[in-house]
C-alpha cells in the first residue's frame, strides 16, 4: 500500500507518478493544497511539501521525500524498465540532468512561473509581470540547451529513455499546462516531448485539471 | 585518470573529494576560481561551475557534473565501502538528505553565507549584513532540524556512515572555516561533526586554505 501525496501541477509529483508508472507499481494518490496543507500531511516529513511518499515495507512502514530520492526508490522496486540504464557514466549523465531541471531550470525559470500563475490563481491577485518575465526569459535559454543536447545525441541523455526524460517532461508539462513553452521555435523540443507524451505512463496525467486554470487546446492533443 | 575540477570551499567539491577517499579510488584535483573560470574549464560542461570531473573509461573519455551525480559515481566505482548501505528505502532517506542539503540548506542558508562572505574577500567589498543575517537565521534552523535527527537516530541517516553525511559534513565545514556555526548550543550535531573530521577521508581537506581567510583555531583541531 503506497501513497504519494501530490499536487498536479507540480514537477516532482508528476516526475514520481511517472516513474512508477513506467515501472508497473502501483501508486495510490492523495491530493494536497500547497497553499494550505493539512497539519497531518505537514507532519509527515520535514520537507512539508509534495512529493512525499508513504510505503510498507517488509520492515515496518516509511515516509519517502524529495524527487529524485523517490524516483530511484521506484526504480529499484523492480529490475523491469531500469530508469537509469547503461554504465555508471551514463548514470552520472542521467543525474547530472535530473539535477539540473531539479535545481537550475526549476530556479531561474519554471519555479517563478508555476508560483507566480498558480499562486494568483489560488490565492487571488495577479502575476508579477518581472518576475515572469525573468522566468520567461530563462525559460527560452533552458529549452535552447534542451535542444543543443536533443540535436547531438539521440535523446536528451542518450537513446535511451531514462529518468532525465521523466524529469525534464514533468517541469515542462507544467509549464505547458500553462501556455508557458514556446514551441515553435524549437522543433527538436517539441519532437522529443510529443513522443513522451504519448507514453502509456504520462496519459493519465495529462486528464488533470486544476480549477480556474484551463490548459491550451494543444496540451492534451499527443499529435502535438 | 581521474581530475576533479573543484574550489577548496565550495560544499559539493568537498564532497565529492571526501566521497572518492572513502571508496580508496585516486582523484587528481585543479583549482578553479569560480569567480573567474578559465574558459577551458567552462567549456567543458553546462554548469560551467565546480564541481565538473573529467574521467577516462573503457569507452572513452567522459565528463561529469553535479555533486550528487559524481558521488553516486564514486560510489558505483567500487563495491567498497558504499556510500549509500541499506535497503531502498534507507537509500531513499540517505538521498532525501542529499537534496535536503545540496538544494533547501543550501538555498536557504549555507548558500547565502559563502557567496556574501567568500564574494567579499575575493573581489573586494563587505558582505551584505541582511543577507548574513537571513542566512544564520536560517541556518540556527537547519542545525536543530539536524540536532533533532541526531538524537532519534543513531546517526544522521541512521548508524552508518553515509552519502548524507559526506554532504551535510561538507556544507558545515565550509560554513565552519568562515567561523559560522553556532556549535555551542548544538552538542549533539558538534560530537557528529568531530566524528567525521577524524576520518582519513577528511584530514586533507582541512589543510586547505583560501587566500585572505584564515580559519577559526578550532577548525582544523580534530578533539573538537
Amino acid at each position: 500500500m503506497r501513497t504519494l501525496y501530490h499536487y498536479p501541477l507540480h514537477p516532482g509529483c508528476r516526475a514520481v507518478r511517472i516513474a512508477f508508472a513506467e515501472k508497473k507499481l502501483k501508486l495510490n494518490t492523495v491530493l494536497i493544497d500547497p497553499w494550505s496543507p493539512e497539519p497531518d500531511f505537514t507532519a509527515l516529513s520535514a520537507e512539508a511539501m509534495p512529493p512525499v511518499m508513504t510505503d510498507l515495507t517488509a520492515t515496518g512502514p516509511v515516509t519517502l521525500a524529495g524527487t529524485i530520492a523517490i524516483c530511484e526508490y521506484a526504480d529499484e522496486g523492480s529490475s523491469r524498465n531500469p530508469l537509469l540504464p547503461g554504465e555508471r557514466q551514463d548514470r552520472a549523465e542521467i543525474r547530472r540532468l535530473c539535477a539540473w531541471f531539479e535545481g537550475r531550470f526549476d530556479f531561474d525559470a519554471g519555479g517563478l512561473i508555476l508560483s507566480e500563475k498558480l499562486g494568483a490563481t489560488r490565492l487571488g491577485g495577479t502575476p508579477e509581470m518581472a518576475t515572469l518575465k525573468e522566468g520567461r526569459a530563462a525559460l527560452a535559454e533552458h529549452l535552447d540547451y534542451m535542444a543543443w543536447l536533443l540535436e547531438r545525441r539521440d535523446g536528451l541523455a542518450g537513446p535511451n529513455f531514462t529518468l532525465a526524460d521523466i524529469i525534464a517532461f514533468s517541469h515542462l508539462s507544467c509549464l505547458d499546462y500553462l501556455g508557458e513553452v514556446p514551441w515553435r521555435e524549437r522543433k527538436s523540443v517539441a519532437e522529443w516531448y510529443a513522443r513522451i507524451k504519448s507514453r502509456p505512463s504520462v496519459r493519465p496525467l495529462l486528464a488533470d485539471r486544476v480549477p480556474g486554470l484551463r490548459p491550451p487546446a494543444h496540451y492534451g492533443n499527443l499529435d502535438f
